[in-house]
């Protein structure tokens, strides 16, 4: 069941007066039975009446979800005098036990309903899945919101780090696991299962963080090269007929792909911690390897560089090379050495500068950089023609960074970027970016 | 490191203020490293910082504990400004976001703080050691109870049902978890590794919950022996030199143990849900067993006996049977077939009325009976000189009590239960407490 | 390494006498190797000479392969002056001491070695191998068949059923092991993973009988439909888009592929174990299933129609059917109702005679029905238009057989095969078989 | 069962000739289940003919066994005449031809039976207790050897390195295994579970070979300390009292017992793997571990000093330190360090000399040294007072004895030993030997 198909069929779903009414009367069935799960008799009950409540939840025809979102956010809020009450009592006295009171008065009866029904076999999954069917129409459904927030506290607490394993998947892992990696893979699509064991071989990596209540999903995973010298391409590394390599030899782990699977799980992240273990992992397997990079996308760059082009001094050159690059579709310059030179010599500073200093809010206007100088990453290198997919070009002009992983420097890297808001490179990107036309003191006259 | 030595310690760890002032340093860094694991440095960090965390901690001196809870509990308090406001933003206008604003402002740091603690190996089993610490000194310092509070919260969420398994125990278990059966079995004592062997022989089963956090540690277990006919004594089923008995010839599981492993997880129960998940169990892998009940201890009878001695009538054979059972050390009268159902008549009417009719605060006096009818079970049956063991006589007068479970059932005994505040018992239990002097009309003249 | 291209590089490998001369060289340094592992430092060295002897082996140049297996054939033999002794011990006075000497001195050291060299990680694997090349070859090398003989020895003892564990093959099972299935699927091959995920569904059934010194390899596999009623048809069988029926439902477990994984693993049979073994664990799981039976190729049909075209007494009708049938890329006239009728009415009496009747060295001649009938099945129905592939079509003529296992029956049904070389079927079969030509009294007159 | 009993039941078993009578009609009845195995039934019906078969025989009472041996030990032999021709054939003829029909005529079916018998659960198992009782009771009935070489040439086979596995055992392992080890463990008696405990915490390793077909058995099982130098007396390693020590400064391995689980597989050794094994594997897990010794008995030195009393020259100081060791239940001298020194001076050198050059048939005449210098070890040095049990004092006269394994040395050191009949020993112990007594140029006068 995808997000959009869930949109589409909320929008299907109410047609009639009719209609709507019997959406209504199943919805509120289910309600009615997820009530009774909070009363006594669930508490004697246990998981077999959680069962059935689940079971009511998931027949219910897709014309009666709506309804069944809106009661549900609907229902199930605090008391509110009970609230207001306490509110009271903490602003009159605070003290811890007012402030007990309080924390207990203020939490919604939603969140002891999702806990019941996660007694169920398959709760976890389908509790899961609900909170994704709730994201994707949020902007519909603004009064959803409720929902959204009592599960993600839960998942906050279900999903903690601590209870995740950190799992190696190779072409020993269960074929419904491997499917999973096929169907969710985000950065650089697994076109099937030859392209996915290619990315499995001994000079390859996959690592995958699981929860036990969800066996056969891995919850985000990441996808390493084992090389010598960080990758500055991205193509040979996909590409199946590329000779397996022996990772011994090898000195460098390139990580160039990174795919959080469970969109509703949205905003419970792991994906810095991921990256860290595997690392770490890594470099026990392979004392050699001592270099931890990703080869990345700059998705933000493309967009950027037409929504600047009008402040930009257009020399010959620059104009030449934007022009060049703005259909996607063609690639017959890159075949010309020369051509393509020149291009990489206009584009390079551009995207240095737009690494470094092109900012929104604060933070770097991409989105793959954030992530990384988030997680106390460095901006070590770009790449020319690093990625002449279609997509590649559209969205990156063919360029890829490398962004530098050093275990002994993360915090302090993190620090600087978090409080000062400056964006740790290497010494050739933050050349490269003073070269920029747009770094230049404005010339007047 | 268990309970008692915790207070003990706790007694002798503060004796002169030089002391004093350096339990206090000693707790003071450790929380100033707990505080920056909640810092954005904790964020980045990740599992890393949180192990430093959880080590400075678990290596502070015994001295130094009080002191650190002390600390603990008043710091990582909700912002009391922040938290006012936010009552007040409620009360003047009670909706979606100002209730949002509320919830998040009212929950206390600590809870994050906790879950990034649990983010580091062994993290979840040192909170659930923490929190039996401060339950067991709470008396001496109430202010704990933030902490138990906020451990509390968490621990509802992450022991959900729905994470545990229920796995068999039995001599294919590993040691390390057998050993934990010989060390927390609260009902009847182990006494050493022969006891156990018999207890998980064909004709016993043994079940526990586990969390896949604490792989090695049984959160509640239950041990059963499959019988002919329901058990009417103890010391049989807990003879080593019982032989072994065919299984399948069994038409009976008796629940004669239940122990809650984890003083840490105190009022996150499951021991509802575990014994009827065993029923069913039990019953899908022997089709011939039909009856589930328990093998019950009436802890309260001896102690509500004395009670109520002054208002008893009392007859000559009255006063005999109380006189006989009042040294629990005096077993010679058992011999004397005339003398033991001399005091059996006496006391079985007295002892059905005392699970039938002995109140305290609307519910049963006494505490088993409480757990097996909030369970929805029915009082079944009483047995004579059941339990002849020392403690069996001093609190059950040598009476124990079986409670059936029909899983058909459990909803409208539960109910009935719930609601009616009637205890469900047999026709027999019945008739045997409105023999009981005191269920008589008061004689009057 | 499949056996083709082992026999083309056989082939291919000694060109000049020069390679020749090379080739001995490389193949004498292996067995001197070899040699060495059956010494006093083998069995000091253990595992560490016996990895160094396997390493040597399997790094041998293709082109030296042949003079290898040759040296291996000539050497490691019995002594033959010390067997002749024994051989004159035994004659000159039967006892078991002289049995004993006489038992020593036959067994080869080839056995012994190959006991060294399986202590190896890989050894079985490897040895396997071995095994399966020397057979792909016999014909060209027949003093290869020592170290057939030997082998084969060996694996009967080391692949006793005793030590294989049966296994579901589903789509939980590592992917490395299900490419296998793709791989070696022999009787409806299985065109990729979408083919093969739908023959894992859950009205299907995967079951392989696995080695533990072998994890990855399944041994043999047998697939299983789930269906109501006993299938006629093999093409909805394998059709992808069938819709996934409710298992529960089924009344009859239709075997319709068995394969036979390791070439090298030849006349160490488990076949008819595996059968029935997968029948009984089914009729476990599903009490409803009282039917096991297959839907099988009868894969001599056609060729044996052809033979005896000649004897048949060639009404039009014959004559017409067989000239139908001929070309099995002709389809066009299954189209017709009609048409096929006719032809049914005229093959399905042959057929039956076929399977019934059709005797070679007093065995039945289609090697499908010898394996079936061997074990304990019985003839059970003829399947018209059950094979429409042009493979059926050019085999079976279109039709497919069920042989029905009565697991009650299997014993009986196997006393009359092997005593009075009877095929067991049913009376319709029996029916149909009397109804055929062949079987009529011949036409005087 | 063990072998003792088994004796005594067969003395006990036969003593009437009704009751003679009755076994050998109830042995006769499960012989003829045996022979209908080995029939055609025996091949379709596979393992559940199998099973039947075994559990007869399990079934046999104890008085019919030894009747049973007898028939089974009688039968099942190669037929004569077919042995008798191939003999002639082979003789006359000698060719792969010949020789292969030599090898099927003389294998006894009484193999193929075992191996049918394997096929039933518990197969494996059953068989190796049938040898173990087999072997127990040889003297008495040499013709049971038949029986014997027959199971001993399958269980070759069956129990090859190459299935075994090598697994850790510990307090994670299950109970089931860890009560075999307190059964089986043959060199320093285990008391109880918590002695086994501290045999297995952190500072200790055990480690068995494990067959698949017997996964609660252990093979053989050795225990090591892990220790700062050499140990040079076994009852601090034993003691249940001795504080853990972190294994991490550990930078020696000691392996203080090793013990063979099971007679039935006597003569199928895995020992000298083992040991070795071992030591690989926990050089790997602790780097700074150098240094592999055994801290073993000498179960024959002071048998031997007895058997050489007279032909010592009896110094008054050899006499006084002969004496003063006699009773093993003296252990007073013990206490004075001045007559303990004295005792030592006088037996150090004659250990030595009895390790280095006692000799029976070309061998060292101790056992223990046999196994460890036949698996390359070298003998390194004598602890005195190293083993003051009782036994140790017994058998040891307290000493006890360092065997070193250098990994990169066995090889070399099983050469010497095996072709040069020489002992490999440190010069310290060649130095004490030549200071022996024994070793002097007899003085004349």
């Amino acid at each position: 069941m995808g997000a959009p198909s869930f949109i589409k069929r909320l929008i299907r779903s109410v047609v009639t007066p009719n209609e709507r009414a019997q959406a209504e009367r199943h919805a509120r069935r289910v309600i009615e039975i997820w009530r009774s799960l909070l009363s006594e008799r669930g508490e004697v009950s246990g998981a077999v009446l959680a069962r059935d409540a689940l079971t009511a939840y998931l027949e219910l025809p897709e014309t009666a979800l709506a309804a069944f979102f809106d009661q549900l956010a609907r229902g199930f809020a605090p008391d509110e005098a009970a609230l207001r009450a306490a509110c009271d009592a903490y602003r009159a006295q605070p003290s811890p036990a007012s402030l007990a009171r309080l924390q207990h008065a203020v939490e919604s009866p939603r969140q002891e309903l999702f806990r019941r029904l996660n007694q169920a076999p398959g709760g976890t999954s389908a509790l899961v899945e609900a909170r994704r069917n709730v994201l994707s129409a949020l902007a519909e459904h603004p009064d959803w919101k409720t929902i959204d927030s009592d599960l993600a506290h839960l998942f906050t607490s279900w999903f903690n780090r601590g209870f995740l394993t950190l799992e190696r998947v190779d072409w020993h892992t269960p074929a419904i696991v491997l499917e999973k990696l096929i169907k969710y893979e985000a950065v650089h699509a697994i076109s099937g299962w030859r392209d996915l064991r290619r990315r499995l071989e001994s000079d390859r990596r996959c690592f995958a963080f699981f929860h036990p209540a969800l066996p056969d999903e891995p919850l985000i995973f990441i996808e390493v090269a084992l090389v010598k010298g960080m990758s500055n391409a991205i193509q040979p590394l996909l590409d199946v007929n590329t000779p397996v390599a022996d990772a011994d030899n090898a000195d460098t782990a390139v990580f160039y792909s990174i795919t959080n699977c469970q969109e509703g799980l949205r905003g419970i992240s792991f994906g810095n911690l991921l990256i860290k273990q595997v690392a770490q992992r890594l470099g026990e397997e392979f004392p050699r390897i001592r270099t931890f990079a990703t080869l990345s996308p700059i998705p933000g760059f493309h967009y950027w560089l037409n929504s600047v082009e009008g402040s930009l001094d257009p020399t010959p050159e620059t104009q030449a090379a934007l022009a060049t690059i703005r259909d996607p579709a063609n690639t017959e310059w890159m075949r010309s050495e020369q051509s393509a030179e020149s291009v990489r010599k206009t584009l390079l500073p551009l995207c240095a500068y737009y690494l470094l200093h092109a900012m929104r809010n604060n933070e770097p206007a991409d989105n793959v950089a954030r992530f990384h100088l988030g997680n106390g990453a460095r901006v070590e290198r770009l790449n020319w023609l690093a990625d002449t997919s279609s997509r590649g070009m559209q969205r990156s002009a063919g360029l890829m960074v490398n962004y530098l992983y050093r275990l002994d420097k993360v915090e302090e890297n993190h620090e600087i970027y978090i409080k000062e808001h400056r964006v740790v490179a290497s010494h050739e990107m933050r050349r490269l970016a003073r070269e920029c036309v747009l770094a230049q003191p404005v010339r007047t006259s």
